[in-house]
């Protein structure tokens, strides 16, 4: 089949013809892949940031937001079969180990993660296991929701677990309002009665996220902080969702917060650097968050399937991969770019 | 009456004869001192550390860890009367503001701190607020449990609120067995089965640990983040209460900290500094703590009716506040230090 | 002042002229009425249903569904002023017992409810407390949100309460689309993505619902229970929320229940009668829901305010409270009958 | 192999020679039986009070509490290896369906039960699934704990779904002093300062009760609403737990539990029978208790190892099953029968 692979750190990605994957064990589910988003990671990849971190041997098949139709399935899989419509969650994980069986399966003692530790989704079949697909609705495309799988799916996460404190009345500041952060505002819309104000540097950015319903934009030049104490009446919001976590946000995205209130970290680069004595005399949180579980991608395929959340997408063909590539470099995509075999 | 106060920063505390406190509002509550805990806090009052953040003008009475015996009450007073044995929340709040009506009275909107903004307890009587004040088992004694007040509550708070995550298998790693220590692990214990790890740089420190129940003690002598790994499987703590936040525990707290942990800043000093990388890709999170609630002391005092919680005291009399700081700041007091009025 | 009294139970209510209630305590609050709710509550305290119960004396001032603008207020009160307008939660709560200190102040240990053991609000002016006030929108008339004062905030308690478990793709049944369905199904709809089913077995209440956010509707002509089961894939809804609780609902309310599913007790009339054996086997809850609290009330304002939660209103000058009554006893309101003195 | 079997309903049970499990599919454990408990449930099986519900088709090998050595894994076992101490859930689940990914298996949609539907541990070998063994700790032997596999497990999930709103001051009434409620007080005093008030109408059980931690005893000789009203100031307690569930349990439990209280349903028989009206205007609930998770069964285990729950026992031989199954009918056994294969 086709596949498009990392050959080398600095180099560019290559169109390769390689084997298919095939159905190996009691788990396995092979994929025919309907859409694989394009993200930003896989141009760190290529710049070798993440060498060492996943000790992959090249070449390999990249691309972790993978949708599809199921292909072929192991002995043991009774939750999906052939022709199945699915959407990928990006890790494989165990089932056995404490995390697991609690329903934490991001952290599961041993998973892998196709795209960036084992072949992705850039290829016409992908290999997963029966624990990482979920069914998706008639009425949806993999190559419509494909970008939903990851930086979707961390938006959804964070949002989700936010919206579990977040009460009629109480103010939410979602900083960053790309990828993650036009996710995070339509969850927040679908899930809770909270007041959103958005703070991005970008205008357009922030008009946009007025358009899908936060009820406040501000453009971050400088007085975000005091605009935002003066829409909280001086206390700050009671929850701030961080999804960009560099470039000074973090220190504005205190300042914004209101005593006892949460901090979600989503975003990063930065340092979290808070005096301790700060950190206690307002008893404020600052909240981890990595990419939603399997249940967390169901509920967000739900979301998707009634048309609360929606995503801009730019179609390229599996060989334009370099046009992706280039096009989400130089700043030209709106929305997620995806690669359709 | 005699009451002991501040009469300069940089000058020692000078005892006086002032007008006894009276009923003016229908909430007052007029308490004669039982016992009034000596806290490192007042030493910093008096080196003027609080003197721009309180605002207090001098000369004012200090000494905000207090218990006694009811004395008057206001016209609007129903939860306690005359001669009832008292101990008294350090928090003076307004019951009517959005904090106070969730029960989550320490971040009231008005409050007033006895001993650091108005008035306090180095005296033979103390003016608080019918809101303020906490009716004690008959086997108690104000002088025996005044110290729980302030330094005992802010650890109840934060050992109960870690507690509710806590399972059995789960460990939990204390970080300081001093004051404050000394009490979380007794509500740790009382509360939870988690496996408890207590790490100090005092040897005796730990040895007394474990003598109230810690499961493992570990010397701060350099090797503490791998002695406490080796106690975790090489996986670290559900949770770390941090008792100390200064002097680098913090930078081994989080390296004691296993993925989706949970970091509770008690302790202060230093600056929690840690990259967005790290805390979103373990997702571990940060919890600020600060002092209990009125019902937080509510059950701290029923641990301690129950003999769960203890304290050991120095005594002195009021008289005697210049020995009660001198042995405090020499650190020649085993426990916390009372005087009795 | 004018006000309208029960005179004897059985007998037609009277308007008097009694004296305007004054401030004597220090958290009194007045009201000028300027909305009362008629509700079916007072019917049945007409009947003397309630006589026994809440021991009222007469003559007294029915209504304890109350909205209007604060006339005057005690020394102590701190959070609203003259001229400030107001709903008025149904309870004078204590502020001190345990109940009210964790936030719960419905279940106050010495609560009054004006209305039904005290004077209430079909009259010009209505004693009540600073603990009972909430300033509402400029954007809302008293008159319009008074009704929200009692019946909507039962609903939107149960809805919060029943809110905080439902996750996108779960599904809530509301069983009874009449005043407090009605307020519940625009509060799930205001904050959660579940699937809401509403079952009447009015055919136009059901109409109605759908019209304002259901996503199902259902006529209980008897085939309700099939029905509700074929819209959850034969498994039942996560959350039965029932208005009705009388005239079998609840053992259709049962049948819809999914494993492991949260029944929300709101209606009463029969019992809930079901095997232990069915309880466990399912792992089944029956979950109890009274009014709401003074928090409860204020988020409930703020979904008013963003125009999520509407009432309709029937408006009948104060001496006109018989043709209220009468035409609440005939059927003849839509929405709610309300006195406006 | 030598196995208890099931030959008719009315019957006794017979030892029969059948061949051993063996290991088929890739999740498959063979366990090694070192106990399996002796339980009621077994009497009524034979009985045929479970024929129609579990469909199984005789003969069969009963013993649905059991623990040993692992003997054998299939080929995608990963969190066990042969000669692991092991105790078995009592439950196979999928792992696939939405509440496996959840963490809450008991509700599993696709679970087998052996020793109900199929083969069970009154046996030398059985058939169990990598999802359903536990290790145990080297301290701990398997006919020691086999018993808490079931009964134990039901204890334990009911007891810390109520530690989780036990707060310290708190009543807990425990109604049944028998095998569950021997291990419900255990765990209730391991994780919770709740005060223990535990009702039996045997004084020895209440004797016992008291002896393993129960703070009052009482005896349910007719005066046992009375008496728990009298221990709880009038109010009655915050939770019941109820492991008994007929014989008036039920209504007698209602009576004791206090406004807004939680009444736990484990024992089962005859009908929660309560007016709505009384549900909702003291706002209780009832939650249903089914058999724990796989992560319950984890903790339970940990509290075993600790020598906080200890459960007496009384073992047979396998062959000596009539013997165990007679004395059980009997009233003969203190604590728990065990056949050790």
């Amino acid at each position: 089949m086709k596949a498009v692979q990392v050959v080398g750190y600095g180099s560019n990605l290559e169109l390769a013809d390689v084997p298919a994957p095939e159905v190996t064990g009691p788990h396995d589910v092979i994929v025919k892949i309907g859409g694989a988003g394009v993200c930003r990671t896989d141009i760190h990849i290529l710049e070798g940031q993440w060498a060492e971190k996943s000790g992959v041997t090249l070449p390999y098949t990249i691309g972790h937001e993978n949708a599809g139709w199921v292909h072929a399935v192991g002995s043991a899989v009774t939750n999906v079969a052939e022709g199945d419509k699915v959407i990928v969650h990006p890790l494989i994980t165990c089932g056995l180990c404490r995390a697991c069986r609690a329903g934490d399966d991001v952290h599961c003692a041993q998973s892998a993660f196709p795209g960036i530790d084992t072949n992705g989704g850039y290829a016409e079949y992908l290999k997963t296991s029966a624990r990482s697909v979920v069914r998706i609705d008639d009425s949806l495309e993999p190559s419509d929701v494909a970008a939903l799988a990851d930086a979707g799916l961390t938006a959804y996460h964070a949002a989700a677990k936010a919206a579990r404190t977040l009460r009629p009345g109480d103010r939410c500041v979602v900083i960053g309002a790309g990828g993650l952060g036009h996710i995070g505002i339509q969850v927040l819309k679908a899930i809770t009665a909270a007041e959103l104000i958005v703070v991005d540097r970008n205008a357009d950015a922030v008009k946009l996220a007025v358009s899908i319903g936060a009820d406040h934009g501000v453009v971050a030049d400088g007085g975000q902080v005091d605009e935002v104490l003066g829409l909280t009446g001086g206390e700050g919001a009671e929850v701030v969702l961080d999804f960009v976590g560099e470039g000074g946000a973090t220190r504005d995205g205190v300042a914004m917060l209101r005593r006892a209130g949460d901090y979600h970290v989503v975003g990063y680069g930065e340092n979290i650097d808070v005096p301790t004595i700060d950190i206690i005399s307002t008893e404020i949180n600052f909240i981890g968050n990595l990419v939603g579980s399997y249940t967390d991608l169901c509920e967000l395929m739900v979301l998707a399937a009634q048309g609360k959340v929606r995503l801009h997408t730019s179609k390229y063909p599996l060989e334009g991969f370099q046009d992706a590539l280039d096009d989400l470099d130089a700043g030209r995509i709106r929305g997620r770019a995806i690669l359709t075999p």
